[in-house]
């Protein structure tokens, strides 16, 4: 048998998060977390241990260059982006193409060995790293683009693709990726199908349900599910390829993908507004949706104490003064005149009728990044906290910052600050708790007291980061006990040994 | 035992379609069809025959006034709407809660009696009518509207509301439902997401995956699936939503919806023009998602034979002379000015490039409808000719046209004519083949040929209307047998006695 973990000691190490925007993070020098399995007091699955003879056949089938399993290089497959979770795989595996991994997955089944699946790496509620030994299955040399197709606007392509790079190398063609979120320059496509992944501008593009035309998966067993169609209608029997969006690796490894991409806008204008209190907050968001109609791509919020966030980590200011509560709008069209008559004439009524307090609109791209920059920055504070419980949440958007009030009072004295931005549009809350250290006792009088909150506003407890590892403890409080039960069924059918993706999803 | 299936002699009676915008056929005396069981040598599956016992607890669970078992009442439940397919059912159920239709469900799925699910009855492909005596549920009393959010945009509903009536109710609070379609006098909402109905304008607002926020379904053995959200995010757990939108009603009844609607347009154009060949028509279509961008709503095509045909038939001509080719382009926006200024640089572009031959605009209501008409009086024509074989397909935009061209080649003689028309901006073509009558000779000539043609040019054989009783014989041509292996595993985990909808999606 090889290594398993035992060791849980923190050891000093040099990790280097990969985020293309959050990259002042990069020579912070953090501490290895704890194993996921100790400091959660997981119970291992039944699966087998990884022996000499596995090996071989891995190597047979992909050389030792597509094996990792030194130690050092294992490290930053093994650990989440938030540097919290832990795993202790000792292989990572590369495919280059769907047959490798169905002939990699049909191996696993056999011989009853676990896998994590591993895209970008950048999941928050650690569905991309193991939590024991588990094999990691990295799509990151399954990075090509297979065609764009300039008339139809689609593009199909491998899981590995980065987001970015993808979204560059349709660009080329007028064309643009409909999601758009912080990691993506790390973050690949195939990880972004598996989790829903939602980002800035869902709101305008829809989700992936609606954006993926097709896609190939490989089930626990091997089969390759063929669901390649890049046809905007096709009813030809039961819509299969949606059992893997949102599944988080659990049901099958998404090896290739056929997406809607939208013509890319040739103008942007974004304007970063003041508001007295939400209720204005809201009457703006519908001013917006009926006035900006068609262009509005993008509408974001954040409160004050947001903004003393970033003023105080990150030295960035409001660049219209101090208001209770901010509102970021995007529009993207395609007449520059158009859509800036549309944004001024919105904005004076807005003024007009006392919604807004202030605002400066963006029409030069240096501008709009920098507003852009005011809202995308945001995480980049969060290393610079002596700790952050993070909560990625939806809720009716009436709503919307009810929870935030109500975790000021509930947290009281254990909290230095509570505070909310997201994705108004969508009604997707990222609801922050800085303390000065982490602590057992502050997490359970957060946990599960915010998610049972949420649920009872009529809200989701995980909006667009998925359940992973770190909720899915709660998953009965997100779904019925029927649905549930369903959920089981389905994944009994795909993996009926539980191979794939274990100890995520479910609790 | 009640009677069944035993005359097959025609029989004239008048038979009343309901599509609001056919109301030209109203006064049609057709001829009853034959039973589909007898025209179409299907054999009876293995389930229970209705007896007393089971009318009385359906009496005492409903009523007698919401029980059908009159023959001429019950004729227009048993017959399609192209009038082609006969079921004998001998009993119509109009449960108006979803704990009835899980009471029913229960109830049939105990006793293994056949349950044919009706919403609006409007499916071309007999995916709406029993094929034999299975119980009709209809969901035309579940007609209540739930909720309208006007914030949010969300709809929430009962199945049974009819299309268009949804539509008006959110049209006074500014939004509007993302779908559209002939048949919106009459069909119903949870017929549409069953049937994953696409329609003129998914174009624009995408399909059912992307616009069906939650729903809620019963499943054969009267369980209740509750994934009712009503927010845009939400990663909690497997999407199985998705696996009730398009599965055409075998794996459970749809009894509520919630809808992301879209914010009303205040501002329409169309534009109706005329080109010399189908590859001045992509360039068209090209150059109209890039200039019209954010605002073009729908893009239809017909060729000279589809204007032909409703010249002959229905006295309607060309508003702009004639063409080989034409094209009809809506904007749908929020300024009239800038939605104009667009749409009118576009053509003079278009002109200038040569890619059209001629246009027209039209800015007012009553001439945008007029030009509509031209586009959706089209099906009027249908029952004014001998006999029309009608095929719903989607073909790569590139070669939209091909099959067109193919068929005309392979009927020769056969056919009086044959025609395209449909969704250019879906790739979702109607071909029809227009002969002196109905021939099984011609009918084998046609089929499956037509089919393995759309497979082989990378189509689908069935674009938005399902594959319902019709097609179901060719879903081998359309999946691969891993995918139809799964569909099944699927089907009998959801309905392991097979009573919901049975003789249709699958052969």
């Amino acid at each position: 048998m090889l290594p398993s973990c035992r060791e849980s000691i923190k050891t000093a190490v040099l990790l280097v998060p990969k985020f293309a925007r959050f990259d002042r993070c990069v020579h912070t020098v953090r501490l290895k977390p704890n194993y996921t399995s100790v400091n959660y007091n997981v119970s291992r699955g039944g699966f087998a241990h990884l022996q000499k003879q596995h090996l071989y056949f891995f190597r047979d089938l992909l050389g030792e260059h597509r094996m990792i399993s030194d130690t050092i290089e294992l490290e930053k497959y093994n650990v989440d982006w938030f540097n919290n979770l832990r795993g202790c795989s000792s292989l990572v595996l590369k495919p280059k193409t769907t047959q490798e991994v169905s002939q990699i997955l049909s191996f696993c089944n056999q011989e009853n060995l676990a896998v994590s699946p591993q895209a970008g790496n950048t999941s928050v509620v650690g569905g991309s790293v193991p939590v024991f030994d588990e094999i990691i299955l990295s799509t990151e040399l399954m990075n090509k683009i297979i065609s764009i197709d300039d008339t139809s606007g689609v593009v199909v392509c491998q899981a590995g693709c980065v987001l970015e790079n993808l979204d560059t190398a349709v660009a080329e063609k007028g064309l643009m990726v409909p999601l758009d979120l912080g990691a993506k320059g790390s973050c690949q496509i195939g990880g972004n199908v598996s989790t829903n992944a939602g980002g800035l501008r869902l709101f305008r593009y829809g989700n992936m349900h609606g954006n993926v035309l097709g896609l190939e998966a490989v089930t626990a067993d091997g089969n390759i599910i063929e669901c390649l169609g890049t046809l905007k209608k096709d009813n030809t029997g039961y819509h299969l390829k949606h059992l893997f969006i949102g599944s988080e690796g659990t049901l099958g490894i998404i090896t290739k993908v056929a997406i809607q991409c939208t013509t890319r806008p040739t103008c942007q204008n974004v304007a970063f507004l003041g508001a007295q209190n939400f209720r204005k907050v809201l009457k703006t968001f519908k001013l917006a949706k009926q006035d900006l109609g068609e262009i509005l791509s993008a509408i974001e919020v954040m409160d004050s104490a947001t903004m003393e966030f970033i003023g105080e980590k990150l030295n960035i200011n409001s660049p219209i003064g101090d208001y209770p509560f901010y509102l970021l709008l995007e529009t993207s069209g395609s007449n520059t005149n158009h859509d800036s008559e549309k944004i001024f004439k919105f904005l004076e009524i807005a003024l007009n009728s006392h919604f807004i307090l202030n605002g400066t609109v963006a029409v030069e791209h240096a501008k709009i990044n920098a507003l852009w920059s005011v809202r995308e920055r945001i995480p980049e504070g969060f290393n610079l906290c002596g700790h952050l419980f993070c909560y990625d949440v939806s809720l009716p958007v009436e709503n919307y910052f009810i929870l935030v009030d109500e975790m000021k009072i509930h947290m009281g004295s254990l909290a230095d600050r509570v505070f909310g931005f997201g994705h108004l549009g969508d009604g997707n809350l990222h609801l922050q708790i800085e303390t000065k250290e982490f602590s057992q006792q502050i997490k359970d009088h957060l946990e599960p007291y915010i998610f049972k909150r949420t649920a009872q506003f009529g809200g989701s407890i995980s909006a667009e980061h998925g359940m992973g590892f770190l909720k899915a403890k709660y998953l009965n409080l997100a779904r019925p006990p029927s649905t549930v039960n369903f959920m089981k069924d389905i994944k009994q059918m795909f993996d009926p040994k539980g191979i794939l993706n274990p100890y995520k999803v479910f609790p």
